[in-house]
């Protein structure tokens, strides 16, 4: 590897650190390095400002001068709640920016490159495209469809099935497995849940046992928000935000109970008496999400199918059968042969712990 | 890995030359080597006979004289369709003689081991228990539980469905996952499915695409033996075994139709509307079996795993999501909770083609 590709991947792992952190803004990394040395790092802050190149440009301070700065991202040319990071660059005197991939927002789209070499400054446009779109890619979803990327997380016995007949789902997959979900969790802006899990399970969606201080907002999907506001998460509403997403018949007493409990109510249409899965993610890439992490259950997990809006697929098998009386990991499809299936295309399998983990990509996304 | 490993290694993988083939016997290798040179080679043979020491002694002639046998199991000391292989080590003139491990058959069970003893050979008894184990397991469950190992195999959806409600079922795995499933069938003794996947899919349950000329026993379960002859399997019966194993209630017309197209018939108890699991597998580890690979259907598979006789289980997920009216891998179970599931141990995973193969053995297996 040679030394641009070593402080690109630098850059990389600097702006997964704010991954989850910084909608709707992009988890962008930078390396300030001056004569081979590195003089300033930086990462997209949480809330999403400031942006990385001022953090790494004030660590290097007077040493940006003539130095090459290494970003994830395309900088930003445009006046958002900061001024552009562009002018900075050109103000702190770089030489060389070398950039991941380009930035599809149309604000800049080619701008902030455009504006760099204006200015004199040595412009590598595509270092790492395909990392960079890797990186970026809730960013990018969001930017060219409307809506966050989405994840669908699902934690199976070998058959398929989340639970017993009555609910039971303690434990299918290992303390391994688990651990990983709240990994997972925690690098997505938001975690989402079916209303029937948020009644069944009455979970808390939190990030625990990672020593991270860091909670994605709560979404639960009920069309008529009518899961009781005394659970978990209207407990602790206040404290880590909870979205209740529901349809316009949501009666007038759910949705002051939840707004009284510190929920933010998002309402979408329903088509087909459910929430429009395409409607509810236009929503949710609305109010900013760049990623959603979705466990769940079986009505909302063939929804989104339905709608083919999953991008990614991460299922845990844990070695054990439950049969057929158990709960679906997915509801009804209405298939009519496997030619009509969204295939996945998989990209990673391997054992953790006792069970089985293993991520696909749907094959259109 | 010192000599005595690296040979008793190739003797093992000479055995496995005979898995699926050579039953009721085991399928056993041998190595002979005199002053660090191999002069033979043996492995059991189809049918079960010669045994592979007597393949080996003869391969090694006169050099067997003062020469190790490396055996994958202790040496037989009776008489049955074959002389003893002990007395022919003795009279070959061997010097020395290591086993993986002994041999659970009481008709041997350490008898073979002290004859070469006694006879001056020495002998080493068990240079590597859990490869003998491992190579055996068929031939050793047979002899202390009277029933053959069971594999049981499932192809199926992210959700855990082996076809679309209406039966569609080609394809959910790709070429790479169904050409190991053949190479699976070939290493067993017999291929056993369920009376549903006999009608509905009209399988002929042959190895194929391997360049491989042998083909298992095929086995299958319909308590009234009303599967049509006129099918796949009752076309090549007489090329290929078919067997039967069928209820008190199967029906004279039946029976004598399966005959004449050359099946024969395993009368098998039933016990709560279904062929009693462990029945079925007593009376085929009576019939000599002992390894069987069971491709479902979810009936057959359910009823296995409640009579807990499933050692091992492979399952090949594939790439998409059917949904909740598609067949389940697995009937019902009729579990009041997760604590009284059998649990299986991960033994391997890994990606094979576009899906993902994973690997199990029951937890009290």
């Amino acid at each position: 590897m040679n030394a641009d590709a070593r402080f690109m991947a630098l850059a990389l792992t600097l702006g997964r650190r704010s991954e989850g952190r910084c909608w709707p803004n992009p988890a962008v990394g930078c390396v300030i390095v001056r004569e081979g040395r590195i003089v300033g790092r930086g990462w997209t802050q949480p809330g999403g400002r400031p942006h990385a190149e001022v953090v790494a440009l004030a660590e290097a301070g007077a040493a940006a001068r003539g130095a090459t700065a290494y970003v994830t991202l395309e900088p930003c040319a445009h006046h958002g709640k900061t001024p552009p990071c562009c002018d900075a660059l050109i103000a702190a005197g770089l030489a060389r920016v070398v950039a991941a991939t380009g930035d599809s927002d149309p604000r800049v789209a080619g701008q902030g490159f455009a504006r760099l070499e204006a200015a004199g400054i040595a412009v590598e446009r595509a270092a790492a495209p395909e990392a960079g779109a890797e990186a970026h890619r809730g960013f990018f979803r969001r930017n060219a469809a409307g809506r966050p990327w989405l994840t669908l997380k699902l934690a199976t016995s070998l058959d398929g099935r989340i639970a017993t007949a009555s609910g039971h789902s303690q434990w299918i997959t290992g303390p391994e497995a688990r651990r990983a979900v709240h990994g997972l969790r925690a690098r997505h802006d938001a975690i989402m849940v079916g209303a029937g899990t948020a009644r069944l399970d009455d979970p808390s969606l939190t990030v625990r046992g990672l020593g991270i201080a860091h909670d994605p907002v709560r979404i639960v999907v009920s069309r008529r928000a009518d899961i009781p506001p005394q659970g978990q998460l209207g407990q602790t509403a206040r404290a880590v935000p909870v979205w209740i997403c529901h349809g316009p018949e949501a009666g007038a007493a759910q949705r002051s109970a939840w707004e009284e409990a510190g929920a933010r109510l998002v309402p979408v249409p329903v088509t087909q008496g459910r929430v429009d899965p395409a409607a509810l993610l236009r929503a949710l890439g609305q109010a900013g999400l760049t990623s959603i992490f979705c466990e769940g259950g079986g009505t909302l997990a063939a929804s989104l199918l339905q709608a083919r809006v999953v991008d990614e697929f991460i299922g845990f098998t844990g070695g054990l059968a439950i049969g057929a009386e158990g709960r679906p990991a997915i509801g009804a499809l209405g298939l009519a042969d496997l030619t009509e299936a969204t295939r996945f295309r998989l990209m990673e399998s391997r054992a953790l712990g006792g069970d089985v983990m293993h991520r696909w990509r749907a094959e259109d996304g």
